[in-house]
């Protein structure tokens, strides 16, 4: 009988093009598509909660795939597929889900993470995860202007161009700044993002702070629905999808 | 009035050739006496308790240099460094210590600390700061094999050809191995360390315990002052120079 089998994975997305398989470049999919093979003996598909991009990195990407291997408990594919993966890919956990699940089609909410570290910290350990700010910024100003992405909006002023999407209105549940050790932490809670929304958001309101702006500054760029009026979209480097919610009916 | 400035820096040696100035390669006595050149405008040459090798990082690494600038609090030399500095290298705090102090002839002890990631650790971020254990170990019989290399010996058999060391004795305090999140740590203290000592003493004792020897195969082996009979050496990647020790009279 064959097994619908989700898996929560991390990696270091710092030498990959992206999650996504493209023409060109190594992509995480690959690599997982690839153990997978190694495994199965034959080629094995998997779907993915989130497409992050190159440079972005993950620890908590939820993927699942169809497995017809009957002599695997569903929680030792973790395992199988560590000893198969590159390190910089690393399988959390496995578990078996009811045949119907898809992990990017039931996901109701996606959870990414971008590091900034302090300017002062005394660490040189983080500069593949996170990026360095030069100057303290307000922290109270910077949750008031995140507090204005939150809410269903379109989102067309922090999208890269090319993103494929048929509609970029988004629902945003939570955007928030809190300290976490070196770092200061940002942390976004939405259904679905574009392309380098979470960087493109994080710059501009950086560059809000730094200018000391009001929240109705923000309020206008988003309304505005116009590309050029968004501030600099970070590096992917400090970016993390930290997680993926799916509700009640499928515990991941 | 000059002054000497005393100096903790951490840094991940990656990138580097090494800690001390060479023909060829970055080093980070290099990166650091050209930042003190950049705030004194004239050349200031500096002394360190660890001359760490090619790839060995360090979270404790201490410095001394003598300074002229009369209009910075001691403390605020990290700072001003930091400003000068790659990102690679941080100071972490600076003091005032007395005229006669010297980083490296009076340290001491040394404390060096190698990182092994557990082999299911579902974690890709260590892969520079770490080597990736196959199997579990038996820590019961890796903290026997490390209690053989305690004590006053000639280590010999654990330095590298060409160490310009006169003599290879050295005194070693503390020799153990303890787990930490993802991590099983080793953790060598000693008076002073011969070249890629320590990276050899952990290489022969994971090779001894996959034998599972006994102790008395690590004292052969030390006593015999035979290179040939050390196991491998191994990659300086999960290396750091944790601490060095001043005993009372510096407080670094």
């Amino acid at each position: 009988m064959p097994r619908n089998i989700a898996a929560v994975i991390a990696y270091d997305g710092t030498d990959f093009s992206g999650f996504q398989t493209q023409k060109n470049g190594r992509s995480i999919q690959a690599e997982i598509e690839s153990a997978l093979a190694t495994i199965h003996k034959h080629s094995v598909k998997i779907s993915a909660a989130g497409r992050t991009d190159a440079g972005v990195h993950a620890v908590g990407q939820v993927i699942n795939f169809v497995s017809d291997i009957s002599s695997l408990p569903s929680e030792r594919f973790a395992r199988a597929l560590n000893a198969a993966l590159p390190e910089e890919i690393r399988v959390v956990r496995s578990i078996e889900v009811p045949m119907s699940f898809h992990a990017r089609r039931d996901a109701r909410e996606r959870e990414y993470r971008y590091y900034l570290l302090l300017p002062h910290a005394g660490v040189p350990f983080y500069l593949r995860y996170s990026l360095r700010l030069t100057t303290i910024p307000d922290i109270a100003l910077l949750n008031r202007l995140a507090s204005a992405v939150t809410g269903v909006h379109d989102f067309e002023t922090f999208t890269a161009k090319g993103d494929p999407s048929l509609s970029r209105v988004r629902a945003i549940f939570s955007a928030s700044f809190f300290m976490q050790g070196p770092f200061l932490v940002f942390t976004i809670r939405g259904n679905a993002f574009l392309w380098k929304m979470v960087r493109s958001v994080l710059g501009t309101i950086l560059e809000l702070e730094r200018e000391k702006a009001s929240v109705s500054a923000l309020e206008k760029l988003l309304a505005s629905r116009k590309r050029e009026n968004a501030g600099t979209t970070l590096p992917p480097k400090g970016l993390f999808l930290h997680e993926v919610s799916y509700g009640t009916e499928f515990r991941i």
